[in-house]
């Protein structure tokens, strides 16, 4: 039942009579879909108005699920509604005002005579724009949509939900204005150019969803050029918060992650980006694997060693797969002991159940390592101290933050609780701090002409 | 006093006596201020905390106000806010979500693993992420800040409190959400291929305050190689108030439009634009004049007649002159009976007082010819019938229900008005729909690599 991610409301009329529910409900279980939320719109003389929530694995799931409750007797289907499709009509975003418009002066002052001041203003003093435009708490999402989710190279157009749903987050979680920018090319070099021409629109630039390993010579290019906050999310959003888990469990199963030898099984942008944050952060021996020569040699010049993966699996304390292949680990690599983080969504390397029969001390799947703990209050805290740059060390602050909010028995919080974000821009505020990175942002400038 | 346009606010402490106000008000009037709104804050034992709004011609007059008022016995001065600059603090744009996010099921719809299910629905028919994200209802605002009011070539960062100006007007009186992006590059070429890289992300190219000619040059590479609608607002959105002002002033004055010969002064981006609408709308004969050859060639060749000044102001039953020349039109050209617009803002190239006085019919200056009436009910217009163009019919079609939205005596309503917005946008639909060009739009995507 992994896959079930098809949520579909039922809009039925029910007769007014003791069973009736029942008897819907059962339908709906035969057919293996669960039954969510049940909720009574209008009574009418002899039926009721409902809407009924349906999860289902798929859509032949759901076709066979409504199939189901057509035959059910008294009850109607009246509609039949896709809460994903239905909740992104119109999009999920809205650039909204933060001025009232009520009278002619209102215009006048936003707008001329009087905004001409303020672009006078700036003009002078570039560095004020950051405080008289909204640059000081925006953020601009980029991407060519070249490796969008599991989904693969889908192009910018249809990524954009995706980075919509990113801003949506970025809005609610920490205030943040993000903007989803598409950028139509496959050439990095091109990529970086088009972010470099826009980049005095943004005080952050977010990178998204961009093939490996275009997104580091992309990431790595922009962080040269740029004295402002560049990060990469699918590499350090994913490795901050795979950080704050390895930590949580550490805790739990009193393995010293200092003294722990940690393997990485995938190097991808997320894998590479987790293998790099665990040696930053001290550990002392990081084992990796991937099929890549090339990501191999990378990581090793960076001080990790490159091992198989049945090397891996005996040598390591730590393990933490990321590489979109299920069932790759067998149960009987597992070590007794060890803590395993199988990440691949929505299949596992290994199913935590069968790691923990093997003997490993603690195994967590991926769906709860969601960047959406760490993103929003990273750019958030580099934008508040107007930091040139999200360095390793503020990750590993935002990590710990992340984790140090975790309840009893989990490894990371929920993304909702906004006392999360809370703590992570204000450890990343500190860590900035603490390397002197407090006020070095500069919104670039062309060259006069 | 044409150029007042510093609103201060004084946050004052009056004695509570008889006349404490009236001695405030004139030391104010006797620094040639004007007094604005007084609003009382709070009553105190013997004093009265009070905010004073005085609207000065600049920073100089303002001081000298703010030294008067501190002599006037009774008042003291606690703050002086600049009601400009208090505005624009943190900008006047924020990207807000349209979607609540309460439960972790929610996440899952808007982000993963739901908004999944929504990219690949646009992957395979592009055209959804019209109603399945923001983009059948959003304007990327573009600009390279080269012209930016009558600023000249500020740059792109000083000129984005404009371009965030030119959002909020989108944001509140059409609900179309607009997005400020600044081009940081002089090359038109550059410009254009930038746009293009970008303009998956939105419906609709709003582009604004770049210089001639290049502004010309790239509007029309953008229109011929997207197929969704591009404006220079400088361009036509100045000439769609300008042609609904005269059509006005026509009516007031029993001056035929159609057999009256019109005469443009000044060939930059709106004079030229003007000159092309009045003939687009069927002006038998338009008179051009400004001092670029180039700029006359350009408008002869469309079929306009270039001719010297003096001949214009001999020959034009109405004149519209847009030439940033303060006094350029002598009070003894002007010929009985004439309608004048002498455009260029903050001073005219005549007093309309003095026009007056020589004889013209009707004489109205630039403060009311705001382009705020056009650009949004024309995008709006565009973007609901899904139109590919915005084309000089549409604009004559807004011009139209812009004139029919003025009150008596009034050239042009207020843009602080919904309903001219409204009339803007019906008018525009009808005319797309006339066309033909209802449902011709599309989001041009990327080759598959």
């Amino acid at each position: 039942m992994r896959k079930t991610s098809l949520d579909t409301v039922l809009r039925v009329k029910c007769k007014h009579r003791v069973g009736q529910l029942a008897s819907l409900a059962t339908a709906i279980a035969e057919e293996g879909g669960l039954l969510g939320d049940i909720t009574t719109l209008r009574s009418l003389d002899s039926d009721t108005l409902r809407e009924v929530t349906v999860e289902t694995m798929d859509e032949g799931q759901r076709d066979r699920v409504i199939e189901a409750v057509r035959k059910v007797d008294g009850v109607e289907i009246l509609d039949t509604i896709d809460r994903v499709f239905d909740l992104h009509k119109g999009g999920k975003l809205h650039m909204t005002s933060r001025i009232e418009l009520r009278h002619q002066r209102d215009l006048r002052y936003i707008y001329t005579p009087g905004v001409a001041r303020v672009a006078r203003a700036i003009e002078r003093e570039p560095e004020r724009a950051r405080h008289l435009t909204g640059i000081g708490n925006s953020v601009g999402i980029f991407t060519n949509g070249t490796r969008v989710l599991g989904l693969g190279n889908v192009g910018p157009l249809a990524s954009l939900p995706v980075m919509e749903g990113k801003a949506v987050l970025y809005d609610k979680f920490v205030g943040i204005s993000a903007s989803p920018i598409l950028v139509d090319t496959l050439d990095p070099k091109e990529f970086v150019e088009t972010v470099l021409r826009l980049s005095l629109t943004f005080g952050g630039i977010h990178l998204e969803d961009i093939r490996i390993p275009d997104c580091y010579r992309i990431e790595e290019e922009l962080i040269e050029r740029l004295e402002k906050p560049v990060m990469h999310d699918d590499q350090h959003g994913t490795a901050t918060v795979a950080l704050a888990a390895v930590l949580n469990a550490c805790k739990m199963t009193g393995v010293s992650l200092e003294k722990a030898r940690v393997g990485q099984i995938g190097l991808g942008a997320a894998g590479s980006a987790i293998a790099r944050l665990m040696m930053a952060h001290g550990a002392r021996d990081v084992l990796v694997t991937d099929r890549s020569e090339e990501a191999m040699n990378w990581l090793k010049g960076l001080g990790a060693h490159p091992v198989d993966l049945p090397t891996l699996m005996r040598e390591a304390d730590i393990v933490i797969a990321a590489t979109g292949k299920p069932g790759l680990i067998d149960p009987k690599w597992i070590r007794p002991g060890q803590v395993i983080f199988p990440l691949s969504n929505p299949d596992p390397e290994i199913e935590p159940t069968d790691a923990m029969a093997a003997g490993a001390a603690f195994c967590s799947d991926g769906r709860s390592i969601n960047n959406a703990l760490a993103f929003p209050g990273l750019f958030r805290g580099a934008l508040a101290v107007e930091s040139r740059a999200i360095t390793p060390e503020m990750r590993i602050a935002a990590a710990r933050a992340i984790a140090s909010c975790a309840e009893q028995g989990e490894v990371v919080p929920s993304p909702l609780l906004p006392h999360v974000h809370e703590a992570v821009c204000e450890a990343v505020v500190e860590a900035a701090r603490a390397q002197g990175l407090e006020g070095t942002a500069r919104l670039t400038l062309r060259k006069p002409s």
